[in-house]
């Protein structure tokens, strides 16, 4: 297969540096003593509207023509791509149309519009979405831009990992999780052409291993159910990312819901940053395999930091 | 009255910065629109075992000569003090007996124990625990160590603003809990010394308002209740640290719970760092009065980010 070139990536991450914080890389001794390996952790919960995938939808948007900003961008979400690319289509004067499932809760749809994003509901289907997206880009002439299965995006995810092995360069492996397959399409990527033999593997839920079954199987395979607390995971691999996914990502590690609330009560405790249950997985999966992983130098994408403070998972 | 000099707190700062992380300074856009000012949060929940305190607790140790050194130190404290001054003189090689209440909760108990602190335990009475840390001091010539009113203490926590004045040269306020009175004693000496006309403020729960009620009345005042979600604050100032609050803080801003749990979460949800609730007051001060601070630049500092996640006060 073609891989996107690493000069486009390159171009990707000169243009998108300015628009997006650069985020700090955090470590703990406590938590290199529980997993045995050194730890670096690359916080994308500072990111703007706490999460990586600001990332992408800067890159996305960037690379449109003057004529297709104007008429603007649509996207489908009830998640944080929703307020990224409403934020970034503000940040560079586009407009940004979502599609949100009608029975969205009223907190997320909120968060959409104090980004300045415009709205419109649609049946709590994949297909009525879908449909509904479509008929947006119909109307307006605006650009659909898929979370994780897009170019763009997924160069734009991968600017983490470039700055996060611009901090340390001497990584031997860059986690992630796996969801849509966006961040971890970019950041192996990332790994590939900035890295000195580092590595990247994927940290997802057990309930929700597509990724794992695909990687096995050599196609797109799905998910059969929908409960995993890492909401964010709750999703399948596309055509765009899966083949640099099977290309460039050395393994998936699977963990069980218990294992991503203990890894997330550790990140909380011990460094005092709020994270999201998905980016809890990387370090759950970590600390499942430490034996493999003892003394290495290890990279985690923290991918955000949105969640619901009156409904956590800790007992 | 004599100020401690200010030679003596740049000598507190050379020894005291090699043995404590040098915690960021963080902003935020949304805070900053909230707040109507220029907001810079001095991280001291990112410090070792995760408050303030570390920074007086290991002050107070290298000022002892290595006699002393050998015999120990002692406190007698719960909270925060109790771990600071059990890793403190961990690191430094020196035993530490803490002594603390019988009914004081396992987990706080745990925590001095794994820091490498003695614990002796008392009645749980203000008046028990002094007799019991005097027994040991008796017994083995240990130097009792107060966790707020003692000069050494106040000018190892004084460090942090001397960071942040660093960091931030230009600050008009720099606000701080007040609960013993260390923390905001050691402050003010550094916003003195080491500021440009800048003032220090502090953040009082109203339940718990002895400091506010201090400085109007001149003498040291009393708590009458015990109820604040702001733990680390049901404290009485001391016959040392008030002398220097007298002369030097600016005004004491009492806040009411619901402003703290309010100032808090915003806190997390929009930094996503996790704080202590006696780390939000000075944040809910500077909203209670934001029409005062307009367009000012103003430092706070974190105090900690030591809090059960068992037990948030999120609804």
């Amino acid at each position: 297969m073609l891989l996107p070139s690493k000069k486009r990536l390159q171009e990707s991450y000169d243009q998108v540096c300015s628009h997006v914080h650069r985020t700090p890389v955090l470590t703990s001794s406590v938590l290199n003593e529980i997993s045995s390996a050194k730890v670096y952790f690359k916080c994308e919960n500072f990111q703007k509207m706490g999460a990586f995938k600001m990332r992408g939808a800067i890159n996305a948007i960037l690379q449109l023509n003057d004529e297709y900003r104007k008429k603007g961008v649509v996207t489908h979400s009830s998640g944080n791509f929703a307020q990224a690319l409403s934020l970034a289509a503000k940040n560079l004067g586009v407009p940004a149309y979502i599609v949100m499932p009608s029975n969205a809760p009223t907190v997320k749809k909120e968060a959409v519009r104090s980004y300045g994003g415009l709205i419109t509901e649609s049946e709590p289907t994949l297909l009525a979405r879908a449909a509904e997206a479509t008929r947006v880009v119909e109307k307006t002439g605006a650009t659909f831009l898929h979370p994780s299965n897009n170019t763009n995006v997924i160069l734009g995810q991968g600017t983490a990992a470039i700055e996060l092995l611009q901090d340390q360069t001497d990584l031997d492996f860059i986690f992630t999780p796996i969801g849509g397959g966006g961040l971890i399409a970019g950041t192996a990527l990332a790994t590939y052409y900035f890295g000195t033999s580092c590595k990247t593997i994927g940290g997802e839920p057990a309930n929700m291993d597509d990724a794992y079954r695909s990687l096995k199987s050599g196609i797109i395979e799905t998910n059969h159910g929908t409960q995993t607390i890492a909401d964010g995971l709750r999703t399948n691999l596309g055509d765009i990312n899966f083949p640099i996914i099977k290309e460039l990502v050395e393994q998936i590690i699977r963990v069980e819901e218990s294992e991503i609330v203990a890894a997330m009560r550790l990140i909380w405790e011990r460094m005092k940053i709020v994270v999201e249950p998905s980016s809890a997985v990387p370090f759950a999966a970590l600390l499942k395999e430490k034996e493999h992983f003892r003394n290495k130098k290890v990279g985690i994408i923290i991918s955000g930091g949105n969640v619901d403070l009156s409904n956590l998972p800790f007992k």
